[in-house]
């Protein structure tokens, strides 16, 4: 596994003059996947588990519902390609999928809610239940654990966790690489999700709340704020979305019916 | 103009209990794109300023070199649909092009630069310069007028700048799509950019950079932090990087021959 920090020299200014220093960044690395031969897309990604990446990515494109829809995977780190052989291609594959540019931001090219997402999205019927002593304390496990977002400050956190405790943290440029990473790593290892948690550390987007409803996964936790958009997904698809997880204090925006009062 | 914010009621709770609350949250919209009668992308933004980041897109994407190439831009804000007519569409533009979902933190579908950018990409020559002091006091400027981050912490700025002061600021949940709001304001405006600087709330990425240098502009100021892939593409493209500018620090990472000293 190659790092997810590199060395970088730089000027530092402050009011009083400049020093030249040694600053550790965020390594950005693209990696073009290839399905059955066919290049399918590039996209932008920290260079840790690229494995769970590849899987969880196809799996939130809708290209496979299973790990062992794969065949073959080779990733060649040293030239940024990997080499996927899938079973049975959906047939809609070579409709729906060009080549592209996927960002280290956000998924891209993923169909969208309104489109062909209305059929693949599921709604949620864990009632799992969490307290808020509890979701203050995985944030917190959470911000412990990030210690490359403290060295960098570029990269996206995202965890798999009991209501107990954290179980795998994945960690990306890339908001939903994190969150892709931590997808590939449920359908790898067969991870029973309706009493899984996810917790984040990234903004949430209609998109997030997209790739949770895939996931199966009904609590979503981030220090972060929701849009309108992931909120009325979240009412729809029955996902409980905490944000501002900050200290002691959190907001409970769909769902409520999940967390446990009074304790 | 829409509002760029709603409201949602929520359950506030703390270490004493809980109360119901309304929140002010950032809107989140769709709107696909049709250019010639072809439906091209699907993308999330923030509804404000819709037709500046409609024609900021275009360009990034290479469909158009200048405003003039519209002949008609019609946008539905209700349906979320917007209408485009070009008069000489690129002859890649079928081949390169098929429907697609933008993202709405960053730019999708977007060529890369180690294939196709590698053509559109312009190295930048200005010689303009700034001081560490100028570059203090725009980014305490954009973080003054960045009022909605503070009331639904959901969005990102963008602000093109001289050295002495903000010329216009853009906001959307999107970092990519606040940065096209200004490439479009640039285009229709035909604004001069070898004296301009880009000020800019978010991370610093691959495409950012390609962005900046599409847009010709050779200084990017932004209170967070840089990839590493950023920074090479900073350094072949000639632009000045200068990230985590806080209070009266900053780092500056590429070409530093544009920073005055002593002053």
């Amino acid at each position: 596994m190659r790092s997810n920090e590199a060395n970088w020299e730089m000027i530092r200014f402050d009011n009083t003059g400049d020093s030249n220093e040694t600053s550790l960044v965020a390594v950005e690395m693209p990696i073009t996947i290839h399905i059955n031969g066919s290049e399918f897309a590039t996209m932008v990604c920290s260079p840790s588990n690229l494995k769970e990446l590849l899987i969880g990515f196809l799996a939130s494109e809708g290209i496979i519902r299973s790990y062992s829809a794969i065949k073959d995977l080779a990733i060649d780190i040293d030239t940024g390609y990997a080499y996927i052989e899938i079973d049975h291609l959906p047939t809609t594959f070579h409709q729906d999928h060009s080549k592209r540019f996927i960002g280290s931001c956000c998924g891209k090219s993923r169909q969208f809610y309104f489109k062909n997402d209305v059929k693949t999205a599921k709604t949620i019927l864990s009632k799992h239940m969490i307290s808020a002593k509890q979701c203050f304390y995985l944030m917190h496990e959470l911000q412990q654990s990030s210690s490359q977002f403290r060295k960098t400050g570029g990269v996206h956190n995202a965890a798999l966790a009991t209501t107990n405790e954290l179980m795998v943290v994945r960690t990306d440029i890339g908001r939903h690489n994190a969150l892709d990473k931590l997808f590939g790593h449920i359908l790898v290892n067969n991870v029973p999700v309706h009493d899984k948690i996810i917790v984040f550390s990234g903004r949430i987007s209609s998109e997030v709340l997209l790739k949770l409803s895939k996931m199966g996964i009904g609590i979503l936790i981030s220090k972060s704020a929701p849009t309108n958009l992931a909120l009325q997904l979240a009412e729809d698809l029955k996902i409980t979305v905490i944000g501002f997880v900050r200290g002691y204090q959190m907001n409970v925006y769909t769902h409520p019916e999940r967390i446990v009062r009074g304790t």
